[in-house]
């Protein structure tokens, strides 16, 4: 059995720019620009939890890493870079290597180092903490306070691909191959939108991403900026898959699912045009499902434009497990 | 059942300064003064691995932000800001507010606000990962490759205490009353030496908390600074407890106990005074127990000067558990 040092030795060494003192200090010292912010932000990953104890560990690594980056997308924020927790009961050099090859594909993509952090042995579960650093202008910043009554709802990508994979895994909705094939994707290999994050830097007033589901994370956003919203059912971008589903399921997919990376965002109505521009430059799917209204309260409107009085549950990482 | 937002608004909502952007975005958003950097650190701390089940909920939460508090002092740096990640199979309104006031009671007595974080609900053990953010003076940091021929080695406080707690608990040795009364404390509440890493800015060439255990962490220092050291058993401060030991347990206990938050530093011979100044000042024992060398390797002398051979084990976090 590898001691932590090894682990780190072996696996966990890849080149770091010097100047920002990786692994190898009690600390690393992270620079920022003149006139920037740093953004931070962590998440923990449980077995059990948020990923099947089978999962493929290139996935896992690459999914820990998508979601805190997510994060910084969500603010607008460029990675500058990132720290690793992994606690395991056991290991292979098999696992550990896909595990570091997984997280390592986005810190390659995204130019995020990998600068420190803390391997140690659990009890049972595998346990992931990641935190991740990213600079960004604090005026620009897309901060949840931020929405602004007539401002445009705009969503990215589609909705429901993963909450429809994370079902079938559990056992909750039958399982049919031919929908998991075209969902799981989506639920195991997120691609956190920074690009887009960027791009929405001066047109955007804020954004979140939907990771506790559509109708929560919107939620954060209307409380924080003390404003209401009205969004339309009909215009609610979905997988294909989703379609196929009896309404009920289909609504708590879309408005109600979770662990979903894409962006929701407010922004004036003269961004328009500059919003459809950056979705065809960044080939993302861009679509306005409502606007911010003044009268506090998410409303959601169906195809006959009556409101939906029953809303779906939203996500919430601290309930029982179904 | 309280929901993660629940638990977040009642535990961990206590006054931020809003310059620094606290929990409510998807990222923390810190400043860093002109000519700094920001050191930055995470310790991932596992039921079963690093506390007992049973711990105290108040002095847990005072060691999670104290050892990671630990890693900012180790490399002279003021405390700026940290973050919770926070996994419980199941909580009581008693325990996690027990949690809460331990964690929050050095975020006070340090300045360090809790700016954000994550809660979930783990499948079977308690999972606490803590990220702190520290500013320094880029030049002057407390590296552990800074070490030079002739330093002087400094330890603070005194070794053993925590590590003979820690087998007495563990039930690796046997459980004697009035010697866990007098160690204790040294495990379930150390002290991070935030003022003394402050101090030593200027003064100490290296430093390093011995939370590996001295041999370890000062080999750290050794390998990366391409040097060698000397130590003298005979000047290693520790608890008085601990001299009652028989010479093995005794030795293993000093040089190779960890979970101990104590700073070794290197510095000048001409700095011998301004240390000692330092020490009285802060009320913090300080010891000069060896010299570093140009020969590689690290020595240690018994009371006859007699190199010791057989040195003890080294902690290491991802052995298995005694």
């Amino acid at each position: 059995m590898a001691s932590e040092f090894d682990l780190i030795e072996r696996y966990f060494k890849r080149p770091v720019d010097p100047s920002l003192l990786g692994g190898g200090d009690d600390c690393a010292l992270l620079s920022v620009s003149p006139g920037k912010r740093l953004a931070v932000s962590k998440d923990l990953l449980l077995e059990g939890r948020h990923f099947f104890s089978d999962v493929d560990p290139y996935l896992l690594g690459h999914k820990a890493l998508a979601v805190n980056l997510s994060d910084l997308a969500a603010m607008g924020a460029r990675p500058v870079a990132c720290m690793l927790g992994l606690g395991l009961p056991t290991w292979s050099d098999v696992w550990i290597r896909a595990f570091a090859d997984g997280f390592y594909s986005l810190v390659d993509r995204y130019q995020c180092p990998l600068i420190g952090g803390d391997t140690t042995r659990s009890q049972r579960d595998i346990v992931l903490s990641v935190t991740v650093f990213g600079e960004v202008d604090d005026a620009l910043a897309l901060k949840r306070n931020a929405a602004t009554v007539d401002d445009d709802i705009w969503i990215s990508g589609e909705l429901g691909a993963a909450d429809l994979a994370c079902r079938m895994l559990s056992g909750e909705l039958a399982l049919q191959a031919d929908w998991l094939a075209a969902t799981r994707g989506a639920l195991e290999q997120p691609i956190p939108r920074l690009d887009l994050g960027l791009a929405l830097l001066g047109h955007a007033h804020s954004a979140i991403d939907v990771s506790d589901g559509l109708l929560q994370d919107l939620g954060h956003i209307l409380t924080q900026s003390q404003v209401g919203a009205v969004i339309e059912e009909t215009l609610l971008p979905m997988h294909a898959v989703i379609q196929k589903l009896p309404i009920e399921t289909r609504r708590q997919t879309t408005l109600g699912g979770g662990d979903l990376y894409e962006l929701c965002f407010t922004a004036a109505v003269s961004k328009r045009m500059a919003i459809e521009h950056i979705g065809r430059t960044l080939n993302v799917r861009l679509t306005r499902i409502g606007q911010i209204v003044e009268r506090s309260g998410l409303t959601v409107l169906d195809a006959a434009r009556n409101e939906i009085k029953a809303l779906p549950d939203s996500y919430d990482h601290f309930k029982e497990p179904a």
